[in-house]
């Protein structure tokens, strides 16, 4: 009898990290999405390296002993289906590694319209000395949707240079410890006029879908610019861009779309007032090494029957926040 | 007998804001540069509202009554000439307007090289989906020359979003409030290699002028951004040139040049590792206004017989720090 227990690791693009730490704990099978459904026949745990693949749904029936997917991912909502919410597989993700580069990113994508990093390039490239108007973002309000750990640390980041940060989660409440005020994202249309900056750090799920509405990006200060690192159906991506093409709104920092890659063809590549980034807010110089460590301490943990950590709630679609 | 001073505002392209609010307390002699000479004769205060003009030193004769020159600027070095140094006049300036600007503008241009987001630009011109390597600013290693306010408003902002920020100054010392290290600008080429951020935010005065000097340059991490908020001269801007060209240096945001506005074939525009922007860090919505209202105050003070604020050391060439 095999006393190992068998890790499917889906790996894809990226070189995967940290398996010979894994090696002598447990029986590896590396594959790509095509070997999925072999591979998940008697596996214990799957390990969705390659988090953004699409087809374990195809495969389900193969996957007959499996007890844990880890997907080292923020978001997990390509992976959740019906037949596995239902089951009792747990989900776990990689809550926390992508807090503070995507904070930091927030800021460096608000900072680039308060001064104009922008249109700096553009004059740069045309040789052209001239100065334009510029804000600054000492007092300047912002709205974070998404009070999970991710719309934390970025709220902690913008206030720790001045900003006036609001939060918006499930239900409206006072006195937040790192909000103060959460507005309830049923009110979106009423609140979202009173911000200079609105960011979307929400998970997606059937509550958050299109949660910036037509009638939400109308309600927005002309001058107001959207920073979304949570999903681009968080949006009605039609909508935000006729109000950046009709200018009724300040602009956009966008790396994320409801179509990923963003096809070539698309609009939303060429308007001056966007900032387009390929999905890659979360990276930062050791992302791969902490999304390992992070599953490598889980997987210890499982073996020895601890609690896992970050477990998502396959219901609502997110890890619940502790607060 | 006229009780009212006498003051002259030398105007340039840019509407001189404030003046109905000074009109019943002086008698105003708004001229351009070319009539500077004779709106000096007499005049008690000069306030040099366009303060990049260059030419006083011409007319120096004229100036029979002068007490007082106010500059709405933070660097006076366009300004100051022996007779000048020499005579009784007080010369006031600008200091704590621009700090909150600058130094916002200081971590924005830090951020736009952490995420690379003149790549980004780049990249959605040729609507390429692709992610680059980013890095966190959280722990960096940053070195800012010049601890007058602006340096130091910039330290605290730095400090605030978790970098490890050290000073440069005349003289080492420890425990600087805001620096904690403060390193002697005689030690620059021996401590540069320890940065991952060197910014300049020092006067131009003769012991400051190419403080970044070849060696300095060759002694930087080669992935190490500059960011030169102060002005052009206090870099050896060909060693520069050549650093950025040769992929010695990480990059550079640079706001200031040798000469301004920077020549249109200057190769500094050219270069895809430097921001270019056109000597306007200091800028924010409300600037104007701000200089007006300081240089309302100080008028009254002055005409009270009290203290003026922001007296600068025509030696030094600068306003003293109060520590």
């Amino acid at each position: 009898m095999n006393a190992k227990p068998i890790v499917t690791v889906l790996a894809g693009d990226r070189p995967v990290i940290g398996l010979e730490k894994l090696q002598e704990h447990a029986e590896l099978r590396i594959t790509d999405i095509a070997g999925l459904g072999s591979a998940l026949n008697g596996a214990d745990v799957l390990y969705m390296w390659d988090f953004f693949a699409e087809g374990l749904q195809d495969v389900w029936p193969n996957a007959d002993a499996l007890k844990w997917i880890h997907v080292p991912a923020a978001g997990v909502d390509k992976l959740l289906f019906p037949e596995l919410v239902e089951s009792d597989v747990v989900v776990t993700n990689a809550r926390g590694i992508f807090d503070r580069p995507m904070a930091e990113f927030v800021l460096g994508g608000i900072l680039h319209f308060a001064k104009g990093f922008g249109l700096a390039g553009e004059r740069q490239r045309r040789q052209h000395w001239k100065s334009w108007p510029t804000t600054e973002v000492a007092g300047a309000r912002v709205l974070v949707a998404g009070t999970g750990s991710i719309g934390r640390c970025t709220a902690r980041l913008l206030r720790a240079v001045g900003m006036d940060v609001d939060g918006m989660g499930r239900t409206a409440r006072a006195g937040d410890r790192d909000f103060g005020t959460v507005h309830a994202s049923a009110d979106f249309a009423k609140v979202a006029g009173g911000y200079d900056y609105v960011v979307l750090a929400a998970p997606l799920t059937t509550a958050t879908e299109r949660m910036v509405s037509r009638t939400v990006l109308e309600a927005m200060k002309s001058s107001a610019v959207l920073v979304n690192v949570g999903r681009g159906k968080l949006v009605d991506q039609d909508a935000l861009v006729q109000a950046l093409q009709a200018r009724r709104l300040g602009g956009a920092v966008l790396d994320v779309f409801e179509t990923e890659p963003l096809p070539q063809d698309h609009e939303l590549w060429q308007l001056d007032n966007v900032l387009v980034t390929p999905h890659m807010s979360g990276d930062s110089q050791n992302w791969l090494d902490e999304l390992a460590a992070q599953f490598e301490s889980n997987f210890h943990a499982w073996r020895q029957g601890k609690p896992l950590a970050n477990v998502v709630d396959k219901r609502l679609g997110f890890v619940p926040s502790d607060c």
